[in-house]
């Protein structure tokens, strides 16, 4: 898509603003029969659907539930099976470390093994994060030949192994790696293996990095061993604001939505930690971009955390945001998420995802009401996450059409 | 999808009409909230609709504006991305230029340049078309070594290159080349480029014939240079009949959509200037053909003058002939467009656009009016414009099963 979006892209001043709800979609809770966007009372989002053309967000296929990586890529207009990031790039990004090309990036699990080396709790009883920082500070002792080390801290029992350099055979790292992690209890970390065979130097280097963690770790019980997985380095994506031809901000209080961004090569503003001062950003920069990525949290962790009524209270505080907004003029505006957080899951879902757009050539439908049911009979139907840029440029009469 | 169609197909006697009516889709006006389609009074297709499965048909892409070529030959059941054709062959087409496999065809425009060889307008302030009829005569006496050239007027500016014939290098002529319009005044026009390495010689041709054509045009200010873009050749293209095992005719008074329907092999029927004269046609040749595409202009010239009302009277117009269609006894009637023409953009959208399929067997739906609005909430949903042949084969019960 991007292919044939890219030479029908035109220039102009239009403004175009895409906030993304994380978990935005929701499932009824079984005692009402209401979503928690039918159960929340959302008069701004109501009156910009009616205004509005809607449909339903698919990020990667039925009945696939995206993670936050292709949830975003998608959004922002790369088909995620074909873009795929790998979760220590993610976790990477989501700790702000400054990855860079050839990197080899992975999630590290503080765990707990016993006498004869098998794990007897995968994430070492979740110790603290400030244990988890104090641990890190040991596995930074390990040196590694020809390679940087760096082990950075993450939340709780998390942290993050990226090696940098080349590998001592030449030829650079890969990360076509196995996983240390056999993901059952009872059984021993595994070894890495190479799965190419340029891989066997990086796999040597890090099965030696994880022989000196379990001795540097031998006496810090519960999180005396680790495990590692999602090998992988930053891909090449095409970068955004060449392919739309937007001079891209986004504006995100959380890392790894700030990452993301900056994956695509998208301008990252500096922001503060509440919506709010999201919103003082937006407004600041507003003559400074063409195109603005919003991301609202509060949504998905509610959802996370199986609350149902903090998620109608951070829908509604959303909705309350939506005449600010507006009243900075866009020429496109659009109202979706990157993927479903159903309460009653209390965790990401595979349903698709309430979309709105908004412009003055957007052709209104009969949906009234942004939730899932009033969506699902928009005029925009269900549509692949990565169709809704190619939309949105249009709405912003971005492009010429395609054939003469 | 023409790969799996072909070996289902079987005959009988069933006849199909599909009606195309040129930039169909529309979008409300800002003042009445209604759409063109839901303006006009259009009794026949509203009770056509209510009987009729219904749906939308998006062409190309989510927010993707189809040209004509792309439009139609969606139609007509061919993946306007895998098919693409250029904009010289669809010039050649829309003058009814018997263009031949091999040919390269280009579109050309008059333009005026100063003093300095610099472009000041791109259209030659729109010269008449009979001076550009008188220009394209003057053109005609270049000669190239090797090959025909052939030099068509067009309408207004317009006029369209043909060259015909063997590169002196042997091989074959190439249309990889590159354009002369530089699509921006103040700079003088680019000299074409081969874009492969058997372009070469095909390059060295046209820039020959453009410096001969600049000294040719010195005094004919304001038309006293030409721009050059799109060149192309004949695609190939599955062969409609063939496919789908069906005569075919094509009614159309423009030549542009009689040369598409030529395009892939249908027979394109004499018929007058008046969409009076094609239904005369259509009736006229009812035995002799099973498939019958016919093409009504008026919709799309109302919303390419950003005429609203006259939109409206447009479709009232084609309204009104719809009882004589039914009269005829088609078994399976089709009425949709190639693309949508919102007459508050006055160009082609990327909209998807309303689409009915009559038939015994078609399962009606909760459609009661053929209008955007409606529409989407049809049976049929949103479907690819290729997937509507074998859709219009199914209910013609032309198809067998897949599968056994």
């Amino acid at each position: 898509m991007l292919d044939v979006i890219a030479p029908l892209v035109v220039s102009n001043t239009t403004k175009i603003v895409l906030i993304s709800l994380d978990g935005l979609g929701g499932l009824p809770r079984p005692e009402t029969g209401r979503s928690e966007l039918e159960t929340a009372r959302l008069p701004n989002l109501s009156q910009l659907a009616t205004e509005a053309a809607c449909g339903l967000i698919r990020h990667v296929a039925p009945g696939i539930t995206p993670g936050s990586g292709p949830g975003h890529l998608g959004l922002f207009g790369y088909d995620p099976l074909r873009y795929q990031v790998g979760r220590g790039v993610l976790e990477a990004l989501g700790i702000e470390f400054d990855l860079r090309a050839g990197d080899i990036a992975a999630r590290g699990n503080f765990c707990t093994v016993d006498g004869t080396g098998r794990i007897t709790d995968r994430r070492a009883g979740r110790i603290a994060t400030d244990v988890c920082v104090r641990l890190t500070e040991r596995l930074r002792r390990i040196r590694l030949p020809g390679v940087e080390v760096f082990v950075e801290p993450g939340k709780d029992y998390r942290f993050v192994l990226v090696l940098r350099g080349r590998a001592r055979s030449g030829g650079g790292l890969s990360a076509r790696l196995s996983e240390t992690d056999p993901q059952v209890l009872g059984k021993p970390p595994l070894a890495v293996k190479a799965l190419e065979p340029r891989a066997k130097a990086t796999a040597a280097l890090v099965n030696r990095f994880v022989a000196e963690a379990r001795r540097l770790l031998a006496d810090a019980a519960p999180a005396n061993m680790v495990l590692l997985r999602g090998f992988d380095q930053l891909p090449k994506l095409p970068r955004f604001p060449e392919v739309f031809g937007l001079r891209s901000a986004a504006i995100a209080a959380y890392p790894m939505y700030r990452g993301l961004a900056k994956l695509v090569g998208m301008e990252v503003l500096k922001t503060g930690a509440t919506f709010d001062d999201e919103l003082a950003t937006l407004r600041e920069h507003w003559d400074t971009y063409d195109f603005f990525f919003v991301h609202y949290k509060d949504t998905d962790k509610a959802g996370e955390d199986g609350d149902f009524d903090a998620k109608v209270g951070a829908l509604e505080r959303l909705d309350r945001a939506i005449p600010d907004i507006r009243a900075l003029g866009p020429d496109v505006l659009i109202v979706s998420g990157d993927h479903a957080t159903p309460s009653i899951l209390a965790g990401h879902g595979w349903q698709p995802v309430p979309l709105l757009v908004w412009s003055r050539y957007c052709g209104a439908d009969a949906v009234a009401a942004f939730t899932e049911r009033a969506c699902a009979g928009g005029s925009l139907g269900v549509i692949p996450a990565q169709h809704l840029m190619p939309l949105v440029m249009a709405n912003a009469l971005r492009l010429i059409k395609f054939g003469a």
